[in-house]
């Protein structure tokens, strides 16, 4: 664990922001005698049934886990056996920062294919699948895409649509990694279930965009992946007081709730964007979503280091990342763009 | 997921308890603002160090996991190599109840030891440690052993202390699996080191002793657990907001509050086993601290589970289990002796 | 690697034995001019026919390995997933003998069942499969046998088929571990197919009875194994020069000369046994096959090992093992009764 | 396994030559009498002593395997932790053609690195030597390199020293896949030694230059690799009639032999490829060794797949490979190239 330091967490992540009050609300409210354990309990049957609504996916299975890395672990794991593929795009979490958990727990070869900030497009795929019925080669299963990517970066309706096709058409699942799928559904104003295309199992994040803790699989094709309860119990994600996770599923899908946290957070990383582009900063790639990745020289970055704790995601480029939350205000934001104007 | 029944899960197990106030206070108290997630909080800081001094382990490493299971995977899986061999009892969690989460991921052979309700003797080490050295067979690398056990046993101190030194002789790790360690150490009225010998790393339950979820791993020899961190990064087991689960172990830690829940849970759990001896029924096991083993034959136990969700270790069996939790009250333990006493 | 001694490896094991000529001229009949690669060649498309027809299964698959170790891990990995069980005998070769592999690629735990020599009741076999369905439990999957066991019995040929059924009626798979297997035909004197019962899958040994090296897997139910020619290419047991492992087969298999050579290593552990025990030694176990296990005491056996090389396999019992070969003479056996009626 | 063909393997690859004559009478001057088993015997004693001395390594450890793909899953599983990451060349055989096993057996991940036919240069493994210690990150331990590459070319003296060197200086360890290291030893002229740089770990390959079987690894700094004899024996590598590897391997060390018949594949090669340049073909690399890759149109490469077994590696590319062994005939050139001519 790192040291503590002065410097705020504000733009660090989505997951360095508080819980939202609901959140712990739902948590106060469940907490009412005691409850069958391992989601044998009516919350969590409550909490997946809501999330199957918010899909329109009512044949979907849905499992909880503690962490955004679990279930796309879960969901990974559960898709192969160890002599098949996975692909991700080369910015992808589960290939840059799981710290190579789903590689060992699948014990398949994950491979990494060119992408725009994580949008990879159907050629790529048709250049990386090769090979198929070779014993000597591990046997592509599954591509797993970001929504909204780590960049930043959101797969418009269509391109979501047209790579998933494309894929199905290759006899590839796709997984959609969704830790920031609320971002990008927000962001495109389009229903949930648009936003993933016919994906076969989706990652859907509570813990960026305001819950304590909790992120979901979304099993949409649950004939492909029969061992998946196994899985999540393996890796100590079926949580034994289950309502705790589910509560907090259940109060922030109500009514759409957890789309306007999305949407706070992207506007405020438009604000910031829009702030630094006027201060002359150049903006590494477009902000689709509650992400800004921004070019700073190494005196800029020194400077402000200082004063906010940020992250450099490829210690080569002078990129540096800023990322907002539900919690992150006006005066945040311009905060930190007073703390730039002046370090410019 | 199991169905939602209206029989009460009051004694089904310790994890259908509800949270205690405290620690849903304590999730309250440090929702302030935004912090450095994956443990490089201040909080987390403060509930290590009193981790470390509740044990007396200065120089111990202390990590969180969500879970029981993840906790006792995190310590076995960063002990041992895939030619290793894992030792534990007959009942062992690790061995029954974590669905072969512990082989999976340390490829490691588990090889169960023969015991008296959890407890094991040196001897039976002995007869199981063999062909050291040898490249045909799993070399014995650790043992894990259940503080309280499983079957509801304490390990005493004088037992747990030669136990332990018994292993390393035999140049063996130990692991305590304390997710019940609490209850331990109030049944024993000991300090917390005394109650874990002089064990290698520790399993610390938050979960069954009042918590909403988390488990501490105690590393008291961080040198033979050199890879910790990785997996439980690689597990899901790094919370993001890690200030959630270090909170509820600093409020229940503090002041020794943890071992008072846990002395409650065992003084309900022999109120029901006196009751149950002067209806009449027979033990299965002596009740040492929260969890009462008594034999019920079928009939009683179909009516029994109209009313109370109960658990049957093993089906060929007529031992059932109840358990007592920090929320468990006298009525609790009267109104199922009640009922006994009709079915009787 | 162990120190070369000037002590005799004659009965140390079947595998200490030289390799038969047929199998060295076998070698050399095909090493003509190049040929397909990876079992792409005609030798291998005639050898597996050749398998295939021994054991009266048209329609199985044949792969080979180079050890039994390996046939043993291919057949057991393809079998199962990471939430597996896997059940075998307390004195099982993949218990035992092979550094954990079996768990190693499998991910599944591996359980011991009591048995009388490696030969288990299905009693016990009752006993040991238990909380089918349940998520917290490893799932029992396959259960391996070995015919001939470890400790030189043989499966009668109405005992395997009351266990291979019953096995097969709880859901188990079956998988024959025949390292030995042409022993224990011989034995009992019976067509290959009805030494096995009707077993999964089969472990078919080659090195232990004549060949240079080599087993081969017979996979009678290839739907219960889809990705067993990846097992076997991923622990590189997918011969390039193919041929070779094949001819050895091709050759001992004809005119089913496989059988007169362990027959013969049979022949030559009864003429052991029965001088043993005319000069007042005991028999650990009844000899089934070509392994003689006999109580020696210390002095006995330390003397022994000055002059022949043999296996203690535990320790802390007296017992002691002889194993007879292919190229086991009678005077090799009285040259062993003359030294021990000297240190009786 | 494939279908047979009527088409000639001749140049389909070196591990579709037959066995040299020295390695078949190798078996057979050491097939006599018993010898002890997995390798306690003299044969392998020797031949290890060989194997240091060819490499001038005098503490390095010897261990044999029966295929490339296991000396090399032996090499890098024994290396690594499954946290850390494993970097290959973009056209390494551990990536493409080894169906997954290095990174099942390991656990980790393996990365690609941009290369010229499998040439890597420092700059580019320091743009992949990324996040050291960081917890989220699998953690670089290894790069292997292949010498000669897999596309035929060789790392000249001074550049395989300097990436070696610089591997060092990055803190990782280095492996040589050297299943073909005899050609480059025989191209570059110069001692083994001399061809690997200070490499810790190598494979040395038997089988594609002229064995019946067998590979063999060379460990150089045995304190990196100390699970190594575990692994071997874990995936069934282990050789019981071990004499019959080590045999082999000592026959043709003899007196360098094993780098004449390098020497020959690699001249044949070279008059192949000169062939085919006058008869107008274009090579797609250099040849520096045994193999040939040149770009033929589909037609041709359709018609020529009728007399010749030949490999195309990239489905999407006109490149097809030619591969000259030790049993490669100047009439088996001159006949490929008079087919050649009439399909031109």
């Amino acid at each position: 664990m790192a040291d503590v330091s002065s410097a705020s967490a504000a733009f660090a992540s989505d997951n360095a922001a508080p819980a939202h009050p609901k959140a712990l609300d739902a948590l106060q409210q469940v907490n009412d005698g005691s409850a069958p354990s391992y989601g044998a309990d009516p919350v969590t049957r409550h909490a997946a049934d809501a999330l199957r609504a918010a899909f329109d996916s009512p044949d979907a299975e849905v499992l909880f886990a503690f962490t955004g890395t679990a279930a796309n672990i879960i969901a990974l794991a559960s898709a192969v056996q160890p002599w098949h593929e996975i692909l991700c795009s080369d910015v992808a979490h589960v290939l840059l920062d799981e710290a190579g958990g789903p590689v060992r727990l699948s014990g398949a070869q994950l491979t990494r294919l060119a992408s725009d900030d994580g949008l990879i497009t159907p050629d790529e795929l048709d250049r990386r699948v090769a090979r198929r019925g070779e014993v000597h080669h591990s046997q592509p299963r599954i591509v797993t895409i970001t929504q909204s990517t780590e960049n930043g970066r959101v797969w418009t309706v269509p391109a979501i649509a047209e790579f998933v096709d494309h894929a199905h058409a290759l006899d590839l699942l796709v997984h959609v990694d969704g830790s920031r799928v609320a971002n990008a559904i927000a962001a495109l104003d389009v229903s949930p279930s648009e936003a993933i295309g016919d994906a076969d199992i989706v990652t859907v994040g509570g813990t960026k965009n305001g819950m304590l803790f909790g992120d979901a699989v979304l099993v949409r094709r649950p004939e492909h992946f029969s061992g998946i309860h196994f899985v999540q119990k393996q890796i100590g994600h079926l949580a034994s007081k289950h309502r705790f996770v589910a509560a907090q599923f259940l109060a922030l899908l109500e009514d759409g709730f957890w789309l306007e946290t999305a949407a706070h957070a992207n506007a405020m990383a438009r604000r910031l964007s829009t702030g630094m582009t006027a201060l002359g900063f150049q903006l590494a790639s477009p902000v689709d979503a509650n992400e800004v990745f921004v070019n700073l020289d190494a005196d800029v970055h020194h400077s402000l280091a200082q004063c906010y704790v940020v992250h450099r995601p490829d210690l080569g480029e002078p990129v540096v990342r800023f990322v907002c939350s539900w919690s992150t205000t006006d005066s945040d934001v311009d905060d930190v763009l007073a703390t730039l104007r002046e370090l410019r």
